[in-house]
């Protein structure tokens, strides 16, 4: 079996400055072409730290990828090192080179430095990957039946050579298990639930099949993975078991794809050729965020009123002055007016009502942080429910949005 | 010097079907405590290869903090593993069952199940951490000098463990040398042109302090970092370089913490006394969502219009009907209705209108994908800005919004 390492190089993974979401994109990619990823590991940007997960992960991985340290400026030194590393030395590469000019004149429009220039060179040991989103070159070194890739650390440079150079030449290069991976997700139930309730049918999975629990803000995705040398078969044989898998959870299956919450929403409103809207206040814009983050979501969704203040709930959601004085910002009576204000206003036909406080401060003994109010509905009916959180500011917000979309999902699948 | 490592646990890493957030969490709370993190290792939910990664991280650090696998489902091997590991044998924990027990009678009001029951056994030989916030309890091992903590993968509870337990235990136990880092943000500026206005600096610095770029969204992020055993010494230096380094980069410099541009403009506001609004159609809520993930933000943010259809422009913005049909969504008249609209109707005192095309599709001859009008200014005076960002929509989303941030932010410091 043909295992892969990634290694991420740069201090600001050690002391938590940058959250590291290159190697879980290169995970996925990989995973999709059918190759292994064994292990991650993270260094920083210290030379024999280097030196030491370069010489340990090749012991464990026949394929090595490497991201970050090839910036311009002295902190990077994954280049050199690499260079040393394979007993080689720096040389310009013409096509960098050429990259490089082309990039500062004509797309950044920016003074061209000798820091810039020096992009363009690399080992002589190295077939050069080019760079069309950036100036520093890709390298691939191969050494005792090992490769080892070098890649910018920037996200959509190390996309752009994954995609088009590492990933392609990789598969040309090995013949890797054919891998198939299907997820559904559940809403409003635990894993120990789940676990109990598809107790026989996962005691019984055949070995080269796994299955995993994947917990977050009330929903459980849950993954099964097969792997095997016949495409065909593996596909098959995923198929059979997820089928099984989805009828024992029906009853709390939200969609029977890897997708999150919102774009399950969309598709439902989609399929009935229906709008909807949005009117926030303690979400503050997160739940037309998550809806606005799938590429076209116009189709269904008209936009939002982010009403932070009693003026902004007055006069866009037209919610009436006393109720806010007499109920206060977070009730009932006030969601529900901003819900209907919403349909109205933004003209749809189902829209979404928030109104909480999501802490650290703001609460009161009768309302304390974590208390939501929600309404969904349209223009005839509306449902209204009270939520209790307990987590911190940024918790309750994600766990605010994922329980309105699915009360509103509910709604429509009900309507 | 005492190092550690951070090892987490989960095919669903390696697979990358989740963003490791927890190691970079846990790295930032080390650090501030003075604890290096030397490297991060993600293995897969296999017995042989956590072995190895505990085996190998125990060479290269002396402590070992460990996440994930503790759930109660199959797929959850690390507890049974490390109770081996460490040649224990599991026992029930009284204060671990009565906390399972509590959460699920009184907290998620759900059936306890025998497996719920099952996740109050821990290793006899290990010391028991509590988890206030869910069921595993977490476990502290010692063997040949070296300290190996296992904890949940969720991130609420492995935090709470880490805070209330884990960090004070190891600050108490070791001396730790005295780490301070200093970070500097600045904005439209390049990486090597920075690394060119400060070469004297940086060549000048002194062993024990280093300089990072951290580039991000027309950002760089410079920090300094400095350690040694004497806490004021440490201090006096840093303060000393940061200084110099914020003279020469003043230019460009738009806060002298490591805090969001979001947070910049927010701390702006509340020093003038002044609020803001925003109108976004094409960042969809991004922008709101940003500004309100800050606490306390509606000291100076009334809210936001996300105006993705013509109907939600015209009614909410007053936004003129014939400006969309002749001009299109997409354009410098329609960003200027926008703002004034949204600085009329959400009453603020300075306002941020957003509108574009952020792809995959979209576009047309005269306005790519890519294309960005964007409007900032108060009831007197307005600025407009037109952007061609190159990239795929979640990029093109996240730099949209941080142009339209620092657009305002120099508008307010202007005004």
């Amino acid at each position: 079996m043909t295992n892969t390492s990634i290694i991420t190089i740069g201090d600001e993974l050690l002391i938590g400055q940058v959250i590291d979401t290159n190697s879980a994109w290169m995970a996925q990619e990989l995973n999709k072409a059918g190759i292994r990823v064994k292990r991650r590991v993270a260094v920083g940007d210290m030379a024999d730290e280097i030196r030491e997960a370069l010489d340990q992960e090749s012991v464990h991985a026949d394929i090595i990828l490497i991201t970050g340290g090839l910036g311009p400026t002295a902190d990077d030194i994954t280049k050199p090192l690499l260079c040393d590393y394979f007993n080689g030395k720096l040389i310009v590469n013409e096509e960098a080179l050429l990259n490089v000019k082309y990039l500062f004149e004509q797309v950044f429009k920016r003074a061209l430095t000798d820091r810039n220039l020096r992009q363009a060179e690399v080992p002589d040991n190295c077939i050069v990957i080019p760079n069309k989103r950036g100036s520093a070159p890709g390298m691939w070194f191969e050494r005792e039946g090992k490769i080892f890739v070098s890649m910018p650390g920037v996200p959509y440079e190390m996309k752009g050579m994954m995609e088009d150079d590492v990933i392609p030449s990789l598969i040309k290069r090995f013949s890797f298990p054919h891998i198939a991976h299907r997820t559904l997700v559940t809403f409003g139930v635990g894993e120990s639930m789940i676990a109990d309730m598809i107790l026989d049918f996962e005691t019984n999975l055949p070995a080269h099949i796994k299955l995993a629990y994947l917990p977050n803000y009330g929903m459980v995705r849950l993954r099964l993975t097969s792997s095997g040398t016949n495409a065909d078969i593996v596909e098959k044989d995923i198929n059979t078991y997820f089928s099984a898998l989805q009828l024992l959870t029906q009853a709390f299956m939200i969609t029977d794809k890897d997708e999150p919450m919102e774009q399950v929403l969309g598709h439902l409103l989609l399929q009935k050729n229906k709008t909807m809207c949005t009117a926030e206040s303690c979400t503050g814009g997160y739940i037309a965020h998550l809806i606005t983050s799938v590429p076209g979501s116009s189709a269904f969704y008209n936009g939002s009123v982010i009403s932070y203040s009693y003026k902004a709930k007055e006069e866009l959601l037209n919610v009436q002055e006393k109720t806010l004085l007499n109920k206060g910002a977070v009730s009932e009576e006030v969601v529900l007016e901003m819900v209907k204000g919403a349909l109205n206003n933004v003209a749809s036909d189902y829209a979404i009502a928030v109104s909480g406080i999501m802490g650290p401060n703001g609460g009161t003994p009768d309302k304390p942080v974590g208390t939501v109010w929600v309404a969904v509905g349209n223009n005839t009916k509306q449902v209204t429910r009270k939520f209790h959180f307990r987590f911190d500011r940024q918790r309750n917000i994600q766990l605010t949005a994922m329980n309105a979309l699915n009360l509103l999902r509910e709604f429509v699948i009900a309507d």
